[in-house]
C-alpha cells in the first residue's frame, strides 16, 4: 500500500473511532518527513467548540509540538473534504499538500458537505449571506495600532 | 458613541495591548444581546498556534462559555479585516454580523493583509497554490464511516 493510502487509512480509522465515541466522522493525520506529527478528530460534539475540526486540531497540535506556526512541507490526510476554515488554516500554516478520502458529493446524502459555505464564501463580500462592514474607528489620543506594531518590527 | 463604535474601540484596545505584550495587532470582541460574551487577541507569537487569531479565539471562547457551537445572533467586532480562516469559522458558528476597523488595504504597508490568501482561495481548487487531491480510500472489511455515522443519526 502506498504511504499516502496508509496515512489515509489511519485518518479514516480515526473518523470511525470518533463516530463510535459519539462524534462526527472526521479524522486527520498530519505528516512531516514521512512521520505522523499530529492527529485530529472532530471534537465539536464533545467540546461545543465549532472550530474543533479534525484538520484544525491536527494543525494546532503539530505547530505546538514543533514550536512553530510554520508547517511548510507537511502533508495532511483528511478523511473528509476540508471545510473552508480548515483549508485556510492549513494554508496559513504553509501546508500545500492536502488529500481527502470522502468528497463533498460523497457527504451530501448525510448532510456532510461544506459546498454551500464554499459557494457563499467565493462570492464578493457584499453578496455573501452576512453583514461585513468596514467601520474605521480610530480612537482619539491613542496610538495607531498598525503604526505601533510597525515600530516593534523595526527594532 | 454608538454601541458598535464602543465595542470596536474595545477590540482596538485589545490589539494595542497585545502589541505591547509582543503580539500581533489584532483583537476581537464577540457580543450577544448587547453583552460582551468573549474576547480574543492574536496569540500566534506567544503560543506558536497558527490558528490563534483573535476572532477564532473569541468564537471558541464564546461557544465553550455558552455550551453550544451555535452562536447565531452574535456580532463580532474585529480590529482587523478577518482572514479567510476566521471568516469561515464565524460563519460555521452561524455568525453573520461582522465588522472590522482596519481593512486589508490599511494593513498593506505593514504586511498585515490576507488579500493574497483570499485571492488564491477564491480560485477553483485545481488552480490554487496547493495540491488538493481526492483519494477515495475505502479500507476493506471496515464499515463505511459515513454510513456508520448516518446510522447514529437515525437512532
Amino acid at each position: 500500500m502506498p504511504d499516502g493510502d496508509l496515512f489515509m487509512t489511519q485518518a479514516i480509522a480515526l473518523a470511525r473511532d470518533n463516530v463510535r465515541k459519539g462524534g462526527r466522522p472526521f479524522g486527520a493525520v498530519l505528516v512531516i518527513d514521512g512521520e505522523v506529527v499530529a492527529i485530529g478528530v472532530n471534537g465539536v460534539m464533545s467540546t461545543n467548540d465549532p472550530t474543533a475540526h479534525a484538520e484544525l486540531v491536527a494543525v494546532r497540535g503539530a505547530a505546538m509540538k514543533r514550536g512553530s506556526p510554520d508547517l511548510k512541507g507537511a502533508s495532511v490526510y483528511a478523511s473528509g473534504h476540508p471545510c473552508p476554515m480548515c483549508l485556510a488554516a492549513m494554508r496559513l500554516a504553509g501546508i500545500t499538500d492536502i488529500s481527502y478520502a470522502y468528497s463533498n458529493e460523497d457527504g451530501v446524502p448525510y448532510g456532510l458537505t461544506s459546498a454551500p459555505l464554499y459557494a457563499d464564501l467565493r462570492k464578493p463580500f457584499a453578496e455573501q449571506q452576512m453583514t461585513f462592514a468596514y467601520n474605521p474607528v480610530r480612537p482619539e489620543g491613542e496610538e495607531d495600532i498598525y503604526e505601533l506594531w510597525g515600530k516593534t518590527q523595526k527594532g
